[in-house]
């Protein structure tokens, strides 16, 4: 005996998410089933809508429904830094904090020779483009602070400098309200070496 | 800045799932931008079909496209025997094992003084029609293994026992494969309790 077919449908298609394995696929199933009808209806437009209506900002790669982005075509924001980012959620994590004004760009991906993403694949070559035509004076490189993201940054580094543009990077060192004792060695070795003077 | 409303939407839709916080609602509508839109469109359909379609059987309760569902009209299974569960999802933990012939019944839910649930919430009425109509003899109540579950086995028992209908529970024991050492007292002493003759 197998479920009936629209719910095998389903679980197969919450299958598919990151993280969900047969068994939350079914109690996530079982829960849409629960649910009154407008909810699921919402749910299955929002997916109908996320797919047909959002594109990528031809100019930073950020998630839109616009062309180009709200951030992109927003006069007050500063022209001449750029953030770059590894994907469109950074980005927003970025607006959280109300403290960066400038533009950003999405990669859309880190450079991984493991999983063989060269820099052909990721949004380099219009990132170049946008040093060519516009006022840029900074580029604030942010990507994870993982093995990719910073071969990614030194990546990056090594080909925008000679354009004599100044190029930067998030800081490393401690997260606000850690623990010393948890550090692992290689945060606390950056936290040293990029202290401070008070 | 917010998210694009579509994405914002999926968010929200995600986020009405069980054990989905925000975060991880982000990651799963980020990664359904991502996704082939076949893909994405039979996600959506699969959502409105299995509202649209899937109703509860009107003997048992299972979840099911046709009604009665293929179990109850399955004329090769033993009508005389009725498996009492929680949920449709118990059904197919059963079915898996391919060792229960008999007919199933669903209570959808279990007797709960702490969030309100009666026996008026549960289909407890239509398990009792049931008793009158057919011949049955045994009714195997398979109930979880929580205070909640024990209390609705019993309240059952006490209501169909008068009828002359045998009554049993699944047995309470080590799980197969577990470890003595790790196993809790309430398991250890059912037990020793329910211990069979080698």
């Amino acid at each position: 005996m197998q479920y009936p077919e629209p719910i095998a449908k389903l679980i197969e298609s919450f299958m598919k998410l990151p993280g969900i394995g047969q068994k939350t696929a079914a109690r996530l199933a079982f829960f849409c089933l629960d649910m009154d009808e407008e909810a699921v209806l919402a749910f299955a437009d929002a997916l109908i809508r996320s797919k047909r209506d959002l594109h990528q900002c031809a100019i930073c790669g950020n998630i839109t429904e616009s062309d180009p982005c709200n951030i992109c075509s927003d006069n007050t924001r500063d022209k001449s830094i750029i953030l770059v980012v590894e994907n469109p959620r950074d980005i927003m994590s970025m607006e959280k904090i109300r403290e960066y004004h400038g533009l950003y760009h999405v990669l859309n991906g880190v450079l991984s020779p493991m999983e063989g993403t060269g820099p052909e694949d990721l949004n380099i070559a219009s990132l170049i483009k946008r040093l060519q035509d516009e006022t840029v004076k900074e580029i604030i490189i942010a990507t994870n602070a993982t093995a990719e993201g910073e071969a990614t940054a030194m990546y990056l580094s090594r080909l925008i400098k000679p354009a004599g543009i100044k190029v930067t990077r998030l800081a490393y060192g401690l997260a606000v309200g850690s623990d010393i004792e948890y550090a692992d060695e290689m945060t606390l070795f950056r936290a040293i070496d990029g202290r401070r003077e008070l």
